[in-house]
């Protein structure tokens, strides 16, 4: 490990105890008015879920894009948590038993285990609710274009042409066998186009023009897909105790993935050459692009 | 009947044939971009939890307050449009097993029954990211800072000091038993919540000054209140065939009721203070709100 993968390491783990912070501040008894009678066990629920946990790699990249371009570190953050909102859902749902039916995620119960599934459901529902409020609320310092175009990205991002599409293809293929092409976009879709919305949330939020925008969607979009054939190289590689959970899962529940399809050789060097496409990109930006740049090469090498 | 009621019902029923012709178009294929994969499943899910059902009164709310105050009529038709999606999507994950476990809805299957329970639930999750997403669009011509209004109006509204909130509290009240103001709140926010943000988001589409937008909102308040009960002696009262759906639930559950606690004689005199009290509040308007009067009494009136 060399020193500067050290340092990047732990740039990213402040980050994500910045986060975490902020998130326990959002998550708090107080995030509702006082006239507003506080729903306790969805609260709980909605902590459980989204408490002590991950690497906070969306928050992550949100802010490291913004401050790219010069955007306001607190409002990236504030972004940043409400896209962690969204993800946290996303899992809370995936893991109920009609999808993924997880038991367990990083090492503790899934929220449908530690409560119940009806509060599983409205958890997720609750957070996803209120990631449109963070972005919304008048503490995040933002002009109203800029927090509709996030509003309107996010919730593509994160809708039936994004993540929850993605999902349902994915669910759709254990039963069917979809090509490299299907498989591709159910990912891109699914994972991809939450990290694509976190790096291009980093340009809106600090009023980038459209080339520079463009250029960190498509930056997003490519390590999006890297993320995902990293995860299935992992699933088939890593043994379980490094991972935290649970491998060779996809392929005993006939799950769609490239290296199933293709064989970890094929996806080695496709996750290679988009991690150099991907830094290809951030030429432009120079030397202030090089957390991005060790971003795109963490995820390629992660071993978790 | 007086002829002024029935030109009432064909009003709201004209109103729920443009809102469902508007929901046809916005849930058609076409309503990904080309570049996206259709999601097939999970886009007839949606339609089939959204489409061909019920009188559409939250849509005819924001159109009714929006034309009151002067608002475009095609904006409030979007943005009622994405209410009927939250409202829609709270009904098909209130149907699911572990929460009311409904096998039908409108006499057709519940989502889960005519499709499976994974479906039900994503469907519900793009309903509701897909209403931010409405209102977001460039479509709804309508300036930014009204746009961020009613996102964070609509989020709180719908989220876990609103709606989600409230069904988190129904569900716990089924084990509990809640005194008055107990079931108050949770109604209010459960079923209160969005109709009061159908009638505040007509002030907002009107951009309306914060003495009608506030007038507007209690308004909506009320009614909403009102609706709940009406709701409840409906089904205590009527018979299941005009009802369209099984009576005398609510104590088969266990559910957390006004009329259950306080008889129904009380029900019927607090619903109908509470429908004087909200026609009050109209007074400041004259008869430009007839209609919303007239809607205020269909509430308390309705058979089904």
């Amino acid at each position: 490990m060399t020193i500067s993968t050290v340092s990047f390491e732990q740039h990213l783990g402040e980050s994500a105890k910045r986060t975490e912070a902020l998130l326990v501040s959002l998550l708090s008894g107080n995030c509702l008015p006082d006239e507003i009678a506080r729903p306790a066990p969805l609260l709980a629920a909605m902590r459980h879920g989204t408490l002590d946990g991950g690497k906070r790699l969306r928050p992550f990249l949100v802010q490291e894009s913004s401050a790219l371009l010069g955007g306001d570190p607190q409002v990236a953050a504030r972004v940043g948590s409400a896209l962690e909102c969204v993800h946290c859902y996303s899992l809370i749902h995936d893991d109920l038993p009609s999808m993924d039916n997880d038991d367990t995620r990083r090492g503790r119960p899934t929220v449908h285990r530690a409560f119940d599934e009806a509060s599983a459901i409205l958890a997720g529902d609750s957070l996803l609710t209120y990631a449109f409020d963070i972005i919304a609320a008048p503490e995040t310092r933002l002009a109203d274009r800029q927090k509709i175009q996030l509003v309107l990205s996010l919730s593509r991002a994160s809708g039936m042409g994004g993540m929850a599409g993605g999902q349902s293809l994915d669910l759709a293929a254990e039963n069917s066998a979809p090509d490299e092409a299907g498989i591709q976009t159910l990912q891109a879709m699914k994972t991809g186009a939450l990290l694509r919305f976190a790096c291009e949330a980093g340009a809106i939020i600090a009023g980038a023009d459209m080339e520079d925008r463009q250029r960190l969607r498509t930056f997003g979009q490519k390590i999006g897909l890297a993320y995902q054939l990293a995860d299935d190289l992992l699933d088939v590689k890593a043994d379980a105790t490094t991972l935290g959970k649970a491998t060779g899962k996809d392929a005993a529940r006939g799950k769609a993935t490239l290296v199933a399809l293709k064989g970890a050789d094929w996806a080695e060097e496709r996750l290679a050459a988009l991690t150099e496409e991907a830094i290809g990109l951030l030429a432009h930006f120079g030397s202030r692009a090089n957390t991005l740049q060790q971003t795109a090469r963490f995820i390629a090498e992660r071993k978790s």
